[in-house]
């Protein structure tokens, strides 16, 4: 059966498939990316583990992968093929492409950036689906996006398009790690709002999950800080849709989890602000934290010239986080905190 | 000769060509709009003026334009090809490609949005010549952009895209006609430059140009107004270059016609803000007040699947100010003020 390998690389773990050209998944798989033993071994797991992904599809499935696609993280040239900068890998100038096709005996390979490849699998066969134009973000430690228009997403000329967690929505407020003030990702990344709450409440394990929990519960202090990332989050989304018009607005990643805690006052903020503008729907992300890797698989189907028909999201996918945007500039690794 | 219709209605006047499938402008001409007539005179002068152009074309050219191009002010429904709505028009959902097409016999029409045609025609042909991805920004009487992306623009879900006059570049600040507050276009269009200027130096018909006239002879007053508008200018181009990556920031608009008073603090105002961003570079869009009229023959030249080879930029273009960008609101038509 005609297939590809779609892998998609995280700070911790990597997540495979063998997907069908219908779309179908055929076959899943996980392992540690063991970031601890350096740069060039995590390459050498990611080759390893796709040559092993294509032995086993031509020893179940009768032939071996038609092609492959890669997710990673940090920045990415998609078109050359070269994972540019991962600080959490401790990636430079990785011709990932290349090594993987090597390695795959001259298949075609897709690389793409995580968010935007998790992006594209959302706006395609995920909570966009059917939609010409999207914007995905995933609220996570940090917060990053992806442009999706007519079926494609957006790469920037230099790889950074869609960094939606870098624009100013507070001009002068806090200092951000990348150097700017008030970026949206200070004031309404799961990091932030758990953050501002373990301040608030006092526990300094407290994560925006609790805080999400304590706004349920009908905590005044939890739901100053909740609203205080919700307004600066309706800022961000508002200041994207004037200048990029999306009919969907599909929002993921930890805080995301929270459900109508988030999207109802979300919602109301944006409506608030929007005057000529045309609202967009307001939806949670549908994948969870199989974005990436059917993304992946996106990426490798679309080289073979296939189109998607009604994909498969098997039953283990859990609905909930989506992949933890990696910001663009180096800060520690971590996983999404809710 | 093979050729096409290029046409750009203006609030006021509307610029119209003849241009062969080479890009070569074969003939030029101008016709008033005469908005005071009412919005179907205004409908029925352009289908007038167009037939006259392919009467034109047969009689000098040997045969009838192969298709046309129209760039209208407002909000443009290009899928559809209508003029869905135009303030100083009087329109609501005129059928222009239609209506068009069947007056010209049948020939292939294609209708665009005036500041998006314009900055298509920047892009490809002006400009950003060459360049994969720009974005292009009128500072006119109001404030209005184009989005480039591998030689097309972005119209967004609902035709509203590139609206960059209107993100909020000073939250609660000085209200909009929008409805918004704080919008860039309060700030650095044109037209709040010269009101700006006009209020400082107490002479209520100072202008924009004026106020850069001041700049450049040293008066410290026009100094203050020009660089509030030069920072919430790079205040929003850093917004909007974080989310979308440009290699190219193209400036038209009467106010980009104070050349490097304008460019020079400006590329230092943007080159301050970003930190992990890549810089595009910034510079001063190169078509003047023909980019309109261009930008509707390449949207005619792309409906025949033809690609440009060297435009022509005829001796006549005037290298000043590009279109006013119409505002997306109903606000009073003015031409540009400098």
């Amino acid at each position: 059966m005609r297939h590809v390998i779609a892998l998609d690389v995280g700070g911790t773990g990597m997540k495979a498939a063998l997907i069908g050209v219908d779309g179908a998944v055929l076959h899943r798989a996980r392992r540690a990316t063991g970031r601890e033993r350096g740069a060039d071994a995590v390459v050498e797991t990611i080759l390893g583990f796709a040559a092993e992904l294509s032995a086993h599809g031509e020893e179940h499935f009768g032939e071996p992968a038609a092609a492959a696609g890669v997710a990673v993280p940090g920045i990415v040239d998609a078109q050359r093929g070269v994972a540019a900068y991962a600080a959490n890998l401790g990636w430079r100038d990785v011709p990932l492409r290349d090594l993987l096709s090597s390695r795959l005996g001259g298949v075609p390979v897709a690389l793409g950036h995580d968010v935007r490849t998790g992006g594209l699998a959302e706006g395609r066969i995920g909570a966009g689906r059917g939609t010409d134009r999207f914007l995905f973000v995933a609220l996570g430690t940090g917060i990053a996006g992806a442009i999706g228009i007519d079926g494609v997403v957006e790469a920037g000329a230099h790889g950074f398009a869609g960094e939606i967690g870098h624009i100013v929505v507070r001009p002068g407020g806090m200092p951000c790690p990348c150097g700017q003030h008030g970026c949206l990702e200070r004031l309404a990344s799961a990091s932030a709002v758990g953050e501002a709450w373990a301040g608030a409440c006092g526990d300094p394990d407290a994560d925006a999950a609790d805080c999400a929990k304590a706004v349920e519960s009908g905590d005044p202090r939890a739901a100053a800080v909740w609203q205080g990332a919700v307004d600066a989050l309706a800022d961000g989304l508002v200041t994207a849709l004037t200048l990029l018009d999306p009919r969907t607005l599909i929002i993921g990643g930890g805080l995301a989890g929270a459900g109508e805690t988030l999207f109802t006052p979300l919602r109301a903020a944006v409506e608030q602000r929007v005057t000529f503008q045309k609202l967009p729907s307001i939806v949670p992300a549908a994948l969870g934290d199989s974005a990436g890797c059917l993304g992946a698989g996106l990426l490798a189907r679309d080289l073979l010239g296939t189109t998607e028909t009604d994909p498969e999201t098997d039953p283990e996918n859990d609905p909930s986080p989506t992949p933890t945007p990696q910001s663009p500039i180096p800060t520690p690794p971590s996983e999404v905190t809710t």
